[in-house]
Order: C-alpha cells, then sequence, then structure tokens
C-alpha cells in the first residue's frame, strides 16, 4: 500500500469517526417549564424514542460502512485520481447522514414521516452508488488492486454492492407506504454488510 | 498486534476524542438583556453551575474509559467480528454520553433532577456493560489476547468490570434519591478506574 | 520527511476533516406545525436547495484544498517558524469557511444574496493568499524544499497559486452582480485545483 | 518515546484540532427579515466584530498551545500515571475555551464586556497552571524526560511557564477596566509562547 494509500484512508477515517459522533448532537434536550417535575422529564424523554432509533440505527450503518470501507481499502494497491473522486463522492454521503437522520427524528411519529423516512433511505441508496464506483474505479480489471486478491473476492465484492442498490430502491418505496418499514429495511442492512468478506481466506472454506 | 488491531484502536480514539471535546457545546452562552453589566453576567454565570460541573464530571469519566480502552488494546493480539460488535457498542455509547451530560446539566437545579441524573446513570450502566462484553468476546478462555499475559491479569480486569456493574446500578437508584447523588458516584468512580492497572509487571510487586 | 513535518501534516488534515464534516451541522430540519403532512416536508425540503447546493460545493473545494495541501506538504523536507504561521494562517481560514456556508446558504435565495456570495467568495481569497504565503515561505529558493524536486514542479505550482488569486478577486466582483456566479466560480475552480500535479514524473510527460 | 506516550500525544492531538475547529460554530449567521438586502446584511456582518475577533485571538492562541504541547512532548522519555492527570486536567481546559469565547464574542460590545473578559482570561490563568503542572510532574529532577535533554532546556521552559503566571492573573485584572485588554493581552502572549523554544541546538548559540 502507497503512502498515499494509507493517508487517503486515515483521512477517510477521520470523516468516518467526526460524522458518527455529530449524529448526537441532533438530540435535544426536551424543553420543560421550570415547575415540570421528574415524571414529566420522563415522559418527555420517552417521547424522544424516534431520537433514540434514528440514532442507534444510524449508528450502525455508519460503523458497518466503516468497516466494508476499510475492507475494501486492504484490496488496494495504490489510488488514483478517479478513484480519489469517487472516495470524495462518498465522503460527501457519509458527511451528509447526520441531516437525514435529524429529519426522520423529527419526524418519525408525525404526519410527514413517509417523507422523511423516504428521503433518509435515499441518501442511502446514494451511499450504494458511491461503493459502486468505488468498485468499478478501483477493482474492475483490478485496476489498483494489489497482486495475490482473487477474482472471487472481487466478484463476490461486487455482487453485493449490485445488490445492495435494488434493496434500497426498495426501500424508498416501502418508506412511502410505511415509514418504519423503510428505516427498518436500511437499518437491517448493515448485518448483511457486516458479514461481507473481503478476504481470500474465508472464501475458499466457503468454496469448499 | 495486528494492522486491523491497531486501526479499530485508532478509530475508536477518534471516537473518544471526538466525544469528549463535543461535550462543551451543551454548555449555551446566557441570553441577557442588552443593558445587562457584569454584575448580572457574573450571576448568570454563577447559575450554570450544574454545566460546569457535569461537564467536568464527565470529561474525568470519559478520559478514564478512553485510558481504560486502550489499556485493554494492549492486551489484544488481534481481533475478530464478535469483538468489533462488542466494541461498536461501546462507541455507540461513549457518542451518546454528551446527551445525558446535557440534560443533567438542564436539570440538577431544578425539579426534574432525579430523572435526569437516573438517565444520566443508566448511561454508566450500559458502558459497564459494554466493558464487560469486551472482556467477554476477547478474554474469556484468552480468545484474542496475545501471549505472556497471565491469568492474574485477566482475572484483576474480569473483577473490576464485574464489580462496576452493581455499583453503577446502585447509582441509578440513589439518583432517584438524592440526584446529585447518582452522579457523585458515577463521577468518583473515575478514580477507581484509573487506577486499575493493566500490566503485569504491576500485578507482580501488588501480589508480593 | 521529519518528525515535525509529519506532525503538523496529521494535525493539518485532522483539522480539514473536521472542518469538511462541521459543514452539515449548518443545514437544520425544517420546523413545520405538527399537522403537516408529506407534501408539504417535501415542499419545505426543496426549499433547502441553497443548504444543499452551498454544502455540496464547498465541500468539493475544502476536499481539493485537502488535496493539494498533501501534495504540496509531500516536497517538504522539513518545516519551520515561519511556514508553521504560513500553515496556521491557511488552518484559520479552513476552519472559518462553514460560517461563510451558513452565510451563504441562509441568504442565496433572498436580497441579500450578493453581500453574502461576495463574503464566501472573499473567504477563498484570503485561502488563495495563504497557499500563496504557504509557496513563498518554502518553495522560494527550495528553502523547505526536498532535494530532487525540480525548479519545473515548483514553478509550475507558483503560477497556479498566482492564478487564483485574480480569478477568486473576480469571483468576488462578481457576486454583487451575480450572487450564483460568484459561487459558481469559486465551486468550479476545485476542478482546476484537483488537476493541478505536484508530481515530477506527469511534468516530463508534459514537457515531451 | 514510548508507544503509550506516542498515543498520550496523538489523542491531545486530536482534542486540540477538534476544540480548535469547534470555535467556528459558535459565530452565527445573522437573522434578519426576509426583505433584508446586501446594505443590511452587510451591516449586520459588520456587528459580528467581537465573534470575529475572538475566533481569531482564541485559534492563534490554541494553535501555540499545541506547538508547545508538542515541543514539550520532544522532551518526554516516557509518560506515567501523575503525568497523565496533569495532561488531562490541561486537555479539560482546551476543550472548555470555545465556552469563554462565545461568551467575549456575545458580550465584548456589551455593558457586561468587563465579567465576560475576566473569564476568558481566567481560563488562560488556568491553562497556564495546567502548563506548570505538565512541567512541575515530568521535567522536576527530569523525572520523565529523557537523557541527553539539559538542565538549561528544563530551565529555560521552567521560566517561561513560571511567569505566564502572573501575566495572566494581570490580563484578568486588566480586564475589569477594560475589557479589550485583558483579551489583547491573553492574545498577544501567543508570540511569547510561540517563540519558546523547546531545543538544546538553539540555546547553545543563545547562550554563546
Amino acid at each position: 500500500m502507497t503512502r498515499e494509500t494509507v493517508r487517503v484512508e486515515a483521512f477517510s477515517d477521520g470523516v468516518f469517526a467526526i460524522a458518527i459522533t455529530l449524529l448526537i448532537l441532533e438530540i435535544r434536550v426536551p424543553h420543560l417549564p421550570t415547575e415540570a417535575g421528574n415524571a414529566e422529564l420522563g415522559a418527555a424523554l420517552r417521547t424522544l424514542w424516534p431520537s433514540f432509533l434514528a440514532f442507534a440505527g444510524t449508528f450502525g450503518s455508519i460503523l458497518t460502512m466503516w468497516i466494508n470501507h476499510h475492507g475494501f481499502f486492504d484490496l488496494l494497491e495504490r489510488v488514483d485520481r478517479r478513484f480519489l473522486f469517487a472516495n470524495g463522492f462518498l465522503l460527501l454521503l457519509i458527511t451528509f447522514v447526520p441531516f437525514p437522520t435529524a429529519l426522520l427524528a423529527a419526524y418519525l411519529d408525525r404526519p410527514g414521516a413517509n417523507a422523511a423516512s423516504a428521503f433518509y433511505c435515499a441518501t442511502y441508496v446514494g451511499i450504494n452508488v458511491a461503493y459502486n464506483l468505488l468498485w468499478l474505479t478501483a477493482a474492475r480489471d483490478h485496476r489498483l488492486i494489489r497482486p495475490g486478491v482473487s477474482d472471487k473476492v472481487l466478484e463476490r465484492i461486487r455482487r453485493a454492492y449490485l445488490l445492495g442498490f435494488p434493496i434500497y430502491v426498495l426501500a424508498v418505496v416501502a418508506a412511502f407506504w410505511n415509514a418504519m418499514l423503510g428505516f427498518g429495511i436500511c437499518s437491517a442492512l448493515w448485518i448483511f454488510w457486516a458479514g461481507l468478506d473481503y478476504r481470500d481466506r474465508h472464501a475458499q472454506p466457503a468454496a469448499a
């Protein structure tokens, strides 16, 4: 891995770490009248459930995206300009995530929930496109891939990334029918991504 | 220590550093009428004491958690998926901490103080559970531990983590009786955690 | 590259990564009446277009500045105090960027758009000056440049940095005539900066 | 330098970088009536001068504190628990700085300016105490200092840190007389700190 690659990875890590930590700033302390007691505060905290849910679900998603980002970088021999643009597009969307998360938290228990959830899911469609662009600029014809990485691994990753696209689009559609369902699909997918394997040695037992 | 381990530790460090620095954003500059003079501003700053107290106490707690996190990582030979989930759960709670801190600061001198303090302490119960999960996924049967780390060290850490659980639960209960007491127990414990030793060479003189 | 140089670069990277991630905090979730439905929320999101545009344009600009910053650091043998001041001045302006971005987002579709856009563009004039100061303190007479870097490379960088100055000044002027044009010039320039080459090996084919 | 020392330094760097970048969040975009034009927005931006001044002055101060922090760490052979507490106290105050900065920005052109400025300067007294504690825990009797660092260097640093204390106390007092003067003293001192030399080779020509 070149010095340049290490550096781009470190910068990306920083952006992931900051974006994931900024999520909490969107949960606001309830403003209650001065005389409000423990019961009122407890009730007010319970009404924050959409914020807690959006926070936890999105945290899991970004963390899994970071793990996948690292898995992908491990395959790289070097980076070039075209790849830097694709990676930059991914980082743009990662830093954007706190906004749809806050939107979802604010509207999940209100009439505008479908629009908020669809917007949230649409952001994930964009992120999926960015991962597919990473693959296209780096892994196609093994362009930037280090020697020794098998076709099998690259093909497995390509399929997973491609498969993600229709599922996230489905989540956008589902959000219009049921806001919670759209969010649920996006959040559930992190279990799928967490299971994606970027290493050859795991591929072999699986193929055996 | 593998490249993977170093990387997870660096990412976790970033999250700790950002979470600890975001705490200050919850202390708001007092809004006073334009003609308010030095005396009024001084008085307004004094009424911010719950914010300053919550900031300082939580800063000490997160800093000590970071020191313990590093101490634990020093024992590791490698990481695996199960450990990554446990560590991810810990990071989720660390990034969450600014919210209960802001809540405590807003309600510590008001009738809802008990609920706010109990919520704050409950977050620490969760963090303690996360540390116990780190131990279970990494240290049980020396699964991910590097050679040469003695049973004695792992056992000492296990006991400290387990002991933390009832104390933090006690803090939640105490918070319902006296808000300041709950917060005080959580904050005082960082002296206990700061004293926890992750190294063998210290264990020997202690046993001598 | 000395340990000192690596350290200054790492600190600068952190500042770039944080500034680029803070941009999103300036996009606020729309506050609508509780009964507002999907159509109203959709409409409210569409009125946020100046925020989305300012976010995306500025993200691209800061990312390209970071790439250029790294390209420049790759030429360095060491750093000295004078260079640290120039670099500190650049970081001051980079951390400042979220403010003019938020200003532009708030006023781009309102009567004050020209003033907001001119202020935004003026920040980029300042950043351009900072890059020229980096060149002057480091590259003039090869002061802090590592051996083997050709005059041709340094001269190419100098010209690009100098050329940026009148263009950004032009953007300030253009902003008073058409707010979007000023912002457009600043944002379009990142394609120019992304194409600036800091390496000798690319220079040779270009010269052949 | 031990792995532990490198790690504490990296964590501290992260806290410095985040604190310095968060400063900008305290400058708020002016809220004007929708019909406000360029002239009104220009005027509103000019009334933000205390924010810009506090931002620039504090940025320079934190950047210089970071440079000094690194200079000091370069002298270290290792760290121990006592030093970690002193360093943690310093970091607590560094993360605190955005609050007094926002306070100063909000009140510098209002009747409460003296109180705000004195509070700001008092934070710097605290930071100076923290640097003196760093010296006491690390440099006294060369406790944690690496071999080859001369008494002369340590003595020079000790004197500079000690000298800072009465000057910052003076700034607090001066702030009660003239708010701008207190802030000015604190900000001007960064030129003094930027000139403090942590290396032996510079000491010798100075002594020659």
